[in-house]
């Protein structure tokens, strides 16, 4: 059996195996204040063309989310998201845990546009029966593999500037968002044009780790009080710092997404030669075809991925995710057996 | 410049770094349902003699305490900690963010006894305006370095179970609690005296991790969900997994502490033979010896430690802490330089 | 101008105050223990037909709701309610702030049915990534007027034992549903039917107070414990014992709701008969008639009243709602300026 | 049995009830834009002397003292509070349910002083290792009977101002504290020297209600939404915004509070004449004579009173409580019987 269940069924890239080794009996200071911490940060600054951000690492994306959005909110205020969004679909109300309501709002592609805001706007204005919407969460790219495109994220930031909304970007695959071939985006314009987003380290070839980023520092000048009170400050923070610093110190972190996107867009390629619908139009390293329930089940019996949605009677839509270990031999394996039945 | 100021300075044992690689390519299952942690569990389910256990790993001591004391009270519960308690000490407020008071006692040692929690127990009699204490937290070795005798722990555990208490410990430092030369106690003591408690991996010689262990799993049948809640279910739950695996499928967890509460005790006994006290009675890895602040002036030219507590006008009371990692050539140097200021 | 805009525009039915008055100088003891408390909470359990309830009295639905719900739920737990239901939309995000979601679902007449739940529960499937939903919340009357029909609660009631759901009657406008002409249910049957429930005073002849009944005590044996920590235990819990025991002490509270649901059923006859739709079928003492822009700018001259949605370009549905205070007369004016126009 | 156990066991004063009579069908606006809601801040910020104040009532002194809290504080941020203060003795954990440590100070006379923040924020400077002492909240009275000086409490503003901690009164028995003997403040001076404090109506005459201040509105621009989320917003809050009309439209307030003060003082005259000792030095409404066990069971017999604290084998502190409300003759009465003794 071969997964192609999510991007995190293997370890890490081996040049970061590779340096914890290297770095192993180096002595460190704790808690993200290592050299290693230290460099990754610096570094990531220069790639957002940022002098000024204040960056953490921070384990996970659950943690990233709730830790971010209990930081920057008060007691009153709500944080809209698609209803597909990570900290609505995934998460065991984590944001809702922290005493904020996930405010949803439904849409086909995974995306939020300006005009579901104002909608949301409209809709929580009796004061003070309802809670404030005060943060717009996005992902990119998004729980069903579409991406932003920079007018799109322009627009949007405008808006929410105009309404005095946070605008958190959820990076958990924005590695693969930024290397999409329909991608218009780049990490310094997702630094002017959000508030605060992540880049996700664990699945795009870290052991664990993402990158949190405030481009105005002045919103969560205390974020470390918040880290450590949530349970996220890693004692040996030199792991997390590794990991950025493998990922970034060259461009391994976007080979390794544009590795996994091509092996996506590859099976995609042949499951539109072959006729089969697509139920979200992704360009990146999720796709969800739409197959006859034979040849999920014929399939099913060689690759692991899960089935997503029942289409109707004979037919379902499967996730199948690639990531930056994908063996391009199994993939091919896949597109012959694919092709066949 | 040598560091005896915690025991998180260096990565991990190499046996663990080395098992990440060769596992490093094998798919697995997301969210701690790999192979790995399905075998740490299993060993260490033999380890404490009890198959019926659940046990969960997290990334850290903070995560532990804050998700297990939330999980196990109801809103208007409270738990009672020494006031040198991790959870009240050095945590940003954790527990008390999940809604929970911390009641706090003084303490000599460190260490609760039974005549603490009564006298809690009657402070906060006047129901319905007070919280409910309805936990004991413990830490085995305790913050300032001094372990539980297995009469203190059969006693404090049959006190919590006549009262509806539950009995929770704090293994961070465990491995150095049980391979002290005084301790009496066993994992399978731990497992039978107590509710729940965790088996630090991050403080002897995991990169990161603990072990959480409910001995009476019907406290907590959905535990997991709190993991994800709460951010703590890392999607490569292999990395923990493979910390505990390789720390217990022999008995290197045991020979790892060992070497850290040697290496504390070696310098110790130069302090008492010097004829400088100690401000605690620790047989573990952390020694609190009170110095000249000359000696100590001296010293920190060469070595790293916190100065603890002004002691009177010339002395203060120092942390030495050692570890898994601790180099007996630089303990050797450590004593040497003591003895000639 | 004459407000049909709520039902809490005036004060309390006068036997209400005049007994206040009464009692004024008796010393009482507080915090709920009062002679009028425990007296109106003996009356109640008659009323119920269950001795073994545990009842609280509150100030208010939105306190009511939120303790309730903190109380009954674990951290990893929901409530389910229509999403027209009073803790989604008019409670500023009140469940959410003691750390639960509220999952939602669109109903056409504000009512949860068994596929309802149903699909909520397959919805939230995959444990451990989202929350459990543990609660079915419900209103009655709901907050668009419609009122459950015993064998909908029957049905409803069987299905939450059999998933081990708690069902939560909100009893804000009981009254007005008690006594709608096509009401089948009483007090005994809610006391059978639910877990808990609550009997709304505010909006039906009280100064304040919400009665919360417990109908196995056991689910939430230290509810009192909560009711402090939440600011809900008044001093002198005189002043809501005092509401109740007028209100239930004979009849008073249902035919104070009897009135105002006559008020209202006076002035649908009146629209029906205009040939104006409703928006909801209500039996009870808020309707929604769909007028003509035109009539409601002319009614709005005369009486306040809520405009609740847009229909069509030239039609909106206005909420009238009458109460236990309602004046007949003016009641008459309104119909008969109604007819005018 | 005649009661001087508490200052809330009678009901109102007579004309909070003869108003409530006055206005019951008075049709008003709900959740406290009443116009008697309104008349009633409008006095009070003539009487505050600050017209930009923001006022706001609220039902009792737990609920005020968590929604103040936890509106102005960040997650991370903590409250300190002398170990007597009512957050940390007699509210069931209600900040700490909001997410919130209250550090405690022990101190003789229930009062803070600059020396004891200092020393707070001495201990809790290890960030991001602990909670940031971020507002300091004083009793006044105190909950042991003794008040501000006004030199004192231009020393802790001053203090608070330079460290940027908000300084937060709590006036649960305010009136008490403007009234004694021996104090040098205004209502005025209240809103010069601290951010926010509350006047209490529930222990001075009121059947509920706690008036409270935004000295610096700023500081807390979106209470409103807090009132409501936390269950505080009465439908009806005319009831609350009456009681502080009649209180506060001429001096009833201070009147009522001189009334309890001079009950109190004249009993503590007679417990000095007889040689006994006081626990505190009281000059409010509060008084705790330390008498020998037998005076104390003679007086029990015909008065309800606790017993505070045991002094030794043969004597205990009690509690005597007068109020607004309390008979004279039965003050002379009590006096009487203890000459007796």
């Amino acid at each position: 059996m071969y997964s192609f269940k999510n991007d995190y069924a293997e370890g890490a890239h081996p040049n970061i195996l590779h340096k914890l080794i290297e770095a192993n009996f180096n002595q460190q200071a704790g808690y993200g204040e290592d050299a290693y911490s230290l460099e990754a940060k610096e570094i990531l600054k220069q790639k957002i063309g940022n002098p000024q951000a204040s960056i953490y690492f921070l384990s996970g994306g659950t943690q990233t989310n709730l830790i971010v959005i209990a930081s920057l909110l008060r007691i009153h205020e709500a944080v809209i998201s698609a209803k597909t969004g990570h900290i609505y679909a995934n998460e065991t109300g984590a944001i809702e845990a922290t005493g904020h309501r996930v405010i949803t709002v439904e849409t086909a592609d995974g995306k939020l546009k300006v005009a579901d805001i104002a909608q949301v706007l409209k809709d929580y204005s009796l004061r003070p029966h309802v809670v404030k919407p005060k943060m717009v969460y996005i992902s990119n790219s998004t729980e069903i593999g579409t991406i932003y495109q920079k007018a799109e994220l322009v627009e949007l930031s405008a808006y929410c500037k105009s309404k005095d909304l946070y605008l958190f970007m959820d990076g958990a695959r924005l590695g693969h968002a930024l290397t999409a071939a329909n991608n218009d985006l780049t990490l310094a314009d997702l630094s002017a044009l959000t508030d605060a987003f992540y880049i996700g380290g664990t699945k795009n070839g870290a052991l664990l780790g993402e990158a949190v980023i405030f481009n105005r520092p002045e919103i969560a000048p205390e974020f470390d009080y918040a880290l450590k009170q949530r349970g996220a400050l890693l004692a040996k923070g030199r792991l997390l710092g590794i990991q950025f610093l493998e990922l970034f110190k060259d461009d391994l972190y976007f080979s390794l997404a544009t590795h996994a996107n091509q092996m996506a867009m590859k099976i995609a390629k042949v499951v539109k030669e072959k006729g089969y619908a697509m139920l979200t139009d992704s360009t990146t390293n999720q796709i969800f075809p739409i197959l006859p329930n034979e040849v999920i089940e014929h399939l099913n019996q060689q690759y692991e991925f899960y089935v997503w949605k029942q289409i109707d009677i004979e037919h379902s839509a499967v996730r199948i995710i690639t990531s930056w270990a994908t063996d391009e031999a199994k993939v091919d394996e896949f597109i012959s057996d694919l092709k066949r039945f």
